[in-house]
C-alpha cells in the first residue's frame, strides 16, 4: 500500500517538490503542469512530466494512484472538474495552504468519499518548478486531514506519502486547520507587508539603516504577490478574525505606549509567547489506528494537544 | 588621532562589542561595567575592565580617552553624571538605539560639546558581555550624528572608532534617526511581539504547525523584554507615529479582506516595499570633509540619501 503510485497534478514549489521527494523515496510517481515552459528541463532530468492532464489521469485510473493537487487554490476547482471525470475513484490529497474551501470543492465534485487533505508546512520565498527540491519537507510537519467520515485507507496512503517525504505527520481538522495557519503563517504574511511599507515610507535613509529585525519581519514580504494572495485570500474568514485579535493588540500597545511611554504589557505577553513556541515539544501519537473506534476524534484530540504521527502500519496485518 | 584611546562604559553586548573590536583594531581601550559577575572571564580573557567607574573615568581624562556611553538607555543619565565630573572635556559618543533623548541628557549635564552620538545597527537576540563579539560590527552600518554644532573633531574620532570596528557611517540628525530606527527597528518588536502573541493564543497545534514564516516574524520577541522595553520606549513619540501608519494599513487591509476577500492592495504595496529594500544601493561620501562650510548639512544630505562614509582622512594634513 504504502508503495502506491503517485500522480502530481502542478509543479510549482510544492507540487514539484512532492513528485521529486516521491521519486526519491522510490515511489512510482508522474506529473502535471499546465505551462511546458515552467517545467523546462524536469524532464531530461528524469522526472515523469507532461501537459497532458488527461493522460496524466488516465494512467492514476489505471493504476490506482494516489492524485495529488499541488495547484495554487484559484486552479483548483478546475483541476478537481478534471478529477471527477477521468480518474473519480482514486484517493486524492491536495497540498494547499487552506483546507476547509479546498473540502468544499472536493465535496461539490463529488470526490469527498476518496479524499483527505493535506498541508506540508514548508516553503521558501522562491515559487516554481526551479526551486523545487526533493528534501524541502525533510523534518518539516505535513498536515493530514481528520474530517468527517474520512476513509481510514485514504488516510493511511496520504499520511504515507507524507512520511515517505520526510515530513511528521500532524493529524488536524479542516477549519481547525484554517484557525491555526491563519495565526501562523497567513498574518505572518500580513504583518510582514505591512512592515516592509513602513520601512520604505522612510526612504533610502530608514531601508539604508535596516538591519536583522526589519530583514527578518519582512522576509516573506518577498514571496510571489500572487501566491500570498491565493493563501490569505482563500482563508480570508479565519484570517480576518486573527487580523482583529492583531489589531486590539496593537490598539492596546499603542494607548500604553502613546499615554505611559510604556510597552511592559505587550513586550512581557510578547517574548512569553515567543519562549511558548521555542519550548513546544511534540510527542508521538501510537496508540491510534486509522480505523479503530472512534479514531477520527482521537487522532484530531492528539493533534491539537501536540502530538504527531511518524509511522504507519500496513492496513491489513499479515 | 584615530589611535586616541577608548573608554567604554557598559560592557554588554554592544559596548562589550565595541571594546573588543576596539581592542582588535589596535587601540589602547578599557571598560566600565557596573556588574562584575556580568563580565566574569573578560579579565582572564585579557581585556582591560574593571567596576570602578571614578578609575576608568580618571584615567579617560587623563589620556584624552574618547568615552563610549554604552548603558541602556535608562542608565544614561547616572553615566553622564559621572562624565561631567571625572571627564568633562572628554569626546564622547554613545551606543543607545536612540539619539534624541541621548542628546538631550548630554545637554543637560553640560556635555554637548564635546559629543557626537552614535548608533551601531548591529545586535542578536542575546545580551551581556558573553555575547559580546569583536565581529559584530563587521560591514554594518554605524549611524554617527551630524546634529547642530557638532566639533568636527569629535566626528572624526567617533566616525574613526566605527571604522576601526569594520562598520560603514551613516551621517544622520538625531532626530531624523530616531524616526528611522522607529520605522526599521522598533516597530519591527513591536509587530513581533503581536504575532508571537496570534500565534501562542492558538495552543499547542499552532504552535506546532509554526514554521518558517511564523520563526522569523518572532525572532526579535525572544530578545530580553527589559532592552526592547528600553530601545521602543525611549523613542516612544517617533514610535507612535509609526505604528498609527502601520495601524492605518492593517485597518485598510482588514476591511479589504473582510469587504472584498482580497489582499491586493496590501500585498502588491508590501512587494514594491520589500523590493526597494532589496534593490536599496549605498553610494560612498567622498567629498565632504568634517568641518568644511555648511559639511554638517551635507553630510546629513547625503545620509538621507543614502550615503555611507567609508574613511576619514587626518584632521590635519602634513
Amino acid at each position: 500500500m504504502t508503495s502506491a503510485p503517485v500522480c502530481v497534478l502542478g509543479l510549482g514549489l510544492i507540487g514539484g517538490s512532492v513528485l521529486q521527494a516521491a521519486v526519491r523515496a522510490g515511489r512510482d510517481a508522474w506529473g502535471y503542469n499546465r505551462s511546458a515552459d515552467a517545467i523546462a528541463g524536469a524532464a531530461e532530468a528524469g522526472y515523469d512530466v507532461g501537459t497532458d492532464l488527461v493522460a496524466a489521469l488516465t494512467r492514476a485510473a489505471e493504476s490506482g494512484a494516489l492524485v495529488v493537487v499541488g495547484v495554487p487554490m484559484p486552479a483548483v476547482d478546475s483541476i478537481l472538474a478534471a478529477v471527477a471525470e477521468h480518474a473519480p475513484s482514486n484517493p486524492v490529497t491536495d497540498v494547499v495552504s487552506v483546507k476547509a474551501e479546498v473540502a468544499a470543492a472536493v465535496a461539490r465534485h463529488g470526490l469527498a468519499r476518496n479524499y483527505v487533505g493535506g498541508h506540508p508546512m514548508a516553503g521558501t520565498n522562491e515559487s516554481g518548478w526551479q526551486a523545487a527540491d526533493p528534501t524541502l519537507f525533510a523534518d518539516a510537519v505535513w498536515v493530514v486531514g481528520v474530517d468527517d467520515d474520512a476513509d481510514p485507507d485514504v488516510w493511511r496512503q496520504v499520511a504515507s506519502l507524507a512520511l515517505d517525504c520526510g515530513s511528521v505527520v500532524v493529524p488536524v481538522e479542516s477549519t481547525e486547520h484554517d484557525r491555526a495557519v491563519a495565526r501562523i503563517s497567513h498574518l505572518p504574511h500580513l504583518l510582514a507587508e505591512t512592515l516592509a511599507q513602513a520601512g520604505a515610507s522612510g526612504g533610502a535613509l530608514a531601508l539604508g539603516l535596516a538591519a536583522g529585525s526589519f530583514r527578518d519581519g519582512t522576509r516573506v514580504a518577498a514571496s510571489a504577490p500572487g501566491l500570498v494572495r491565493a493563501m490569505c485570500e482563500g482563508n480570508a474568514t479565519a484570517l480576518t478574525d486573527v487580523l482583529d485579535e492583531a489589531l486590539a493588540v496593537l490598539t492596546r500597545a499603542r494607548a500604553e505606549l502613546a499615554d505611559h511611554r510604556s510597552t511592559e504589557a505587550l513586550v512581557t505577553a510578547g517574548h512569553a509567547a515567543r519562549t511558548a513556541y521555542e519550548q513546544h515539544r511534540r510527542f508521538d501519537i501510537t496508540d491510534i489506528e486509522p480505523g479503530d473506534d472512534g479514531w477520527i476524534e482521537r487522532l484530531r484530540e492528539a493533534g491539537r494537544k501536540g502530538g504527531v504521527v511518524r509511522q504507519i502500519r500496513s492496513a491489513s496485518p499479515g
